[in-house]
């Protein structure tokens, strides 16, 4: 049976930690592995722009030895005389071996998969999922560290509409790594993200004051989210979490997604300070590397760059081997020898619609919504993991 | 000499069935072809935008272990530097060893193939051809009735702007098969297109009422156009064709082109049903398969996808073979060993234009403007077929 | 250490010639490269549009057997999430083996060189330089001639936007060839170009009076700009250059860049008249072959195309067999046991900016400003040449 990686619940721990060996051997040898998909296509499918993300997989096909096809704009693609993706998905996976797609939509990549017969990779939907991103960050902190279990990692800056911190705050809590949110004020974390975390067994959530760090916020209540299976670890009391007794493992950081950011948030500029030379002398990031998941704005003084700390270009960089693992073992090439994820159960849900005004099945004609039950009983969207109306 | 194919005329029969032959081992073997073009590169000339067929034909170069290199938007390209069509194509051609060209305009692949030394397939000139897209339709019957001869096909739709129905009318004349244009009112088939087929020995063309087909019409006088060389054998008489009286092979629908549909047609909708469950239980489809050159919007409903005879995502996906094939011919690598087509006796005419609006002498300064003299004697334009002014 | 060509001066006359010899081999074996770069990655990154140049290359680059990936359309790209060039180059070479950069700025490749620790090919920054074009111009004279020196070239139309004319002159200058400018009125060739040109051990600047050229230019006084080592040789005296008893081995054409002419310049035609069949009836051009960098709007009449001295669709074709040389060396392919040029020295500038608008200093964070002294003892931007202020 194919298998598909829309979300990084695809996969579990184990293998992606296998993965990650994958991927090791993928980066010791990087032109030395044209020949395992030679004949083989990649469809590369940006119905909404990513140079980066499009790049790197290309990259990573190419390196394989197998070939790419791309829709790179989707204005000029005929998919705009009114097909539907369904159709779009069959007639491209029935050109090509296997399918990355990057789609508006929350929702597509699931669609997608449902209706291709190849595997179906998704490189972003909407504000929903990125995995792959999630799967490079992971990487980065592993081949930093070490290790993915026991870190304390900081999610800085957008942490609303930066939706890689979404999914990184899910797999560090999975793996046993523990997260500190400190977010632009009014771009804190969603609901439905702290709910997913908080809902990891062994982990909970508490609301802090940080202090101690005078020197890199400012005087005066800067707030923090711990998710943690052992918050007291973090030299954590009465509410107030000191930083300047803590160690961390990485601080990531991310722009502000102003091309996400609607009337509700203004043009507000950032309060948080950059990370720069100073922010990186308070002791908490002596021994922290700096992430992002580019492309970097203002965020990061450019200082940093050299700074043996600021790990994220290596971070981008390891996107090829990450990716090329990922290739090579849904198109059969590598095998995992772990388990696999139980896949939920879903069922068919005729008369409802899903409530995610931005899901796919907003618009699309699928008519087998798809749902299942989360842990508190609600009826969820298969494809956007919204609340079904 | 270098063979091109700008129009389905320039294939014999004979090649036709050959060329399918191998579009069979294409098939067969369709990742292990990337050693038969190593080294050779295809120069993908997209003037106007089309995705699909664009895609089909760098996945079949790609399969074939060939290169290609694309140009998919015309706007981006420096042949908005004010350069003629003669000038690019003759640069394009010296990077290239073969070269496949989508334009706007009529006529503009039979330039192309005048100008560039390596052979030339036409992937779409404006309103003119598209000979691959008849390729696949042709094999698509093919690979599901065996044969190419003796069919009875419907053409379903929109026949005036749905140029693919013109060159499959004509080419089913060719090997003998019968065709029943049922046209959506107001876009009936083309004056021109009639006589061509028409023209086919031992076709004659009759025009017919309906009958027996109100399950599906609904009442009353729905009309259709048969170009058939046995019309009688179609359960017609005095005028009225039985459908309940006869087993059509395939039913080939169309969407209405509404990007070319202009002010005189208006915007009006289709009033022809949609094909269905429904439609298909009439029993003239009993054993009918449904084409359709896609993208599909409403005329087909989805609900047929699942039926084994809608038959329009696999037609798609024999587009990679087929284009292979064509590919592998034209470089050399496969012969054919059957006879060519007769090349029609062409002429110099200066001092005359085309009087075709839409063709590409009607902008370019290619001075050598060739005619030939169609079976009626008239002078017509050697590039879209069109009267000479 | 890795090289870089951003400029033409990146190579010595020496390192020029040995890769003239690669090339030739590269055209003979157009088809059988394919397995010489196997494994690599060319990065394509066109932020301003270039068909021509991006088809070339990747061409190249496909004929060598690597493999390409593609920006060619900068607002389709993240990179318009605000990220600065540098950040762009230092992710996407960490993807790829070799960058191609086509830039709106100029200075801009030279800023790429910096950042990308892999091998950076100038496609054309700005107004800057173009220096891949320089090397198919003086490669095509090659091949015609079998000689860079002594020959005697004429520039003819726009000089001043026409950057290829710029590089050509200074290259030929080098390679002890003599170039005779005949510009359009009010597009000359710039100041600093002159400059340079004249600062060419051996070579002076002498403005002259063009005579024996009525039957191509009209009576009266066209006038030229000859930079050579020798005047007197080009039936010069008095001020005035007898074109009837000169015998030229080139004359380059280009055309007037429309899309670089400022409102100074207004929209006015072209006052040099075409080459035409009867331009090149004149004895000076008996044995002179005519090139263009094409695009070629108006400035060749297309009946030249005929004339075997045309040669500009030639000196197009072998862009790819130049590029495959430039490529094999850069990544170390090929070696070429010759001297290269002696860096010029370079000192880090605080304080002063680029005096050039165009300059990709003056908008990117780049903080460490390079110059470098002029021999007329100027401080210059060593990303654009332009004074520093």
């Amino acid at each position: 049976m194919k298998r598909d990686f829309v979300s990084i619940e695809d996969f579990s721990n184990d293998e992606i930690e296998v993965l990650f060996v994958i991927a090791d051997k993928m980066q010791s040898l990087l032109r030395q592995c044209h020949g395992v998909l030679a004949g083989h296509i990649m469809g590369s499918l940006f119905l909404e722009p990513s140079t980066r993300t499009r790049l790197s997989f290309e990259a990573a096909m190419n390196r394989l030895g197998g070939r790419v096809i791309t829709i790179s704009d989707a204005g000029a693609s005929s998919i705009a005389k009114g097909e539907t993706l369904a159709d779009s998905v069959r007639i491209v996976s029935s050109y090509t071996d296997i399918l990355v797609l990057r789609h508006t939509q929350a929702g597509a990549a699931r669609l997608a998969a449902a209706y291709a017969p190849i595997p179906v990779i998704n490189a972003g939907d909407g504000g929903h999922e990125h995995p792959t991103q999630t799967l490079c960050d992971l990487y980065a902190l592993r081949s930093t560290k070490g290790r993915m279990n026991g870190l304390r990692v900081i999610l800085y800056g957008d942490l609303k509409y930066g939706r890689t911190t979404h999914s990184l705050a899910l797999a560090l809590g999975r793996f046993g790594s523990d997260v500190l949110c400190i977010a632009e004020p009014g771009l804190e974390m969603p609901g439905y993200v702290r709910e997913r975390c908080a809902a990891i067994p062994g982990v909970s959530e508490t609301e802090v004051e940080l202090a101690g760090a005078d020197t890199v916020f400012g005087p005066g209540g800067r707030r923090g989210l711990l998710f943690s299976r052992d918050p007291d670890a973090w030299a954590h009391s009465q509410g107030r979490l000191h930083l300047d007794r803590v160690d961390c493992d990485a601080i990531y950081v991310t722009r502000l997604q102003k091309e996400r950011l609607g009337l509700e948030d203004g043009k507000k500029g950032s309060s948080l300070p950059p990370v720069d030379v100073r922010f990186l002398e308070h002791r908490a990031f002596g021994e922290a590397i700096v992430l992002h998941p580019l492309p970097r704005v203002s965020e990061i003084d450019p200082a940093v760059d050299r700074d043996p700390r600021g790990y994220y270009f290596q971070q981008a960089a390891l996107g090829v081997p990450v990716r090329m693992a990922l290739i090579s073992f849904l198109l059969g090439r590598e095998a995992m020898r772990v388990e696999a994820p139980v896949p939920r159960e879903e069922r068919l849900w005729s008369g409802r619609r899903c409530a995610n005004p931005a899901c796919v099945l907003a618009t699309a004609s699928y008519q087998e919504a798809l749902a299942w039950t989360s842990a508190d009983g609600r009826d969820r969207c298969a494809f956007c993991d919204h609340d079904l109306r």
